[in-house]
């Protein structure tokens, strides 16, 4: 609950603006029960920040490059239009100064999903679908790439169907590129 | 010189923490300057959008598709790491809550880029480069998706080399899928 407040006003006013008052009375709570869990904002914000990760969907093994990109893709999507992904983009500009705020996102839900990608690519050249090295290039970040656009520059909407188009029209052509024979 | 002092400061503190007063300090003119130009801080900011657009490198007809989006990707890139570029990833979660910022911005250096885009591809559909419609599918998005995602979420560098490698392993086999015959 006091989670939930504090993803709406990071979403609503970002990371400079929040107060630990707007907090409490946000989250409906004693200003005291605010303080006895976190000593400053900082501590506050960096804490919900790695919360997210502990919360994040995992995405499975399908058995095929395309089904979990599918399923990967789809998770992206979902945790962008979430209260947290609301959050994260308003606190985006704030984690350029704040080195602790970058810490706790990179050391948090980036490393889940990187590290979600990463055995993605990893089962996919195991089994030869995809060359040595896709994770690494240019192409890999084309299957996350048109849905952080809208989700942070333009706020079209980012729903399954969107998902699906661009996994037909950009992200399963240029992994069939990238077959080991092509 | 007071542009420049404006968009250091929205790049490092967005626009809830800006002060017309830290503009003047920041320019090095008095504060009677500042409001002599403009009533509050919200005009100087919806002002300071609408001049990007004035001041932004507009791309010629190289007579192809490929060297059309060479040249636009290049500039939309350039964009992205200047100063202007700076600023707006500084103003976009504001955006979200001031009707007056989004308007200087989709009236201003969005309707711009926009209209570069939709000129480029009217001249590769008449030359029977692309399919019609393209310009609203998501493989057009894919021509600028992996530059904003460096710019507004990454960090990771946004120069010539890469933009190179965008176009040869994303962008022009998306473009040789799209062709008429196809």
């Amino acid at each position: 609950m006091i989670r939930a407040a504090i993803l709406r006003l990071l979403a609503e006013v970002g990371y400079s603006a929040l107060t630990m008052d707007a907090v409490a009375a946000e989250a409906g709570v004693g200003k005291a029960t605010i303080y006895r869990r976190w000593r400053t904002k900082q501590d506050l914000v960096v804490d919900t920040i790695a919360d997210m990760s502990r919360v994040m969907a995992v995405p499975t093994d399908t058995g095929t490059i395309e089904g979990d990109l599918r399923e990967i893709m789809h998770l992206v999507a979902a945790a962008t239009t979430s209260p947290a992904g609301a959050a994260i983009r308003s606190l985006l500009p704030a984690m350029q100064h704040q080195p602790e705020l970058v810490a706790a996102f990179r050391n948090g839900p980036l490393a889940v999903w990187r590290a979600a990608y990463a055995a993605m690519w990893a089962r996919a050249e195991a089994r030869g679908e995809v060359r040595p090295g896709l994770a690494q290039s240019v192409a890999a970040e084309a299957t996350s790439a048109l849905i952080v656009q809208r989700w942070l520059l333009t706020g079209e909407p980012v729903d399954d169907e969107y998902v699906e188009r661009v996994l037909d029209v950009v992200v399963l052509p240029l992994i069939a590129n990238a077959r080991p024979e092509a």
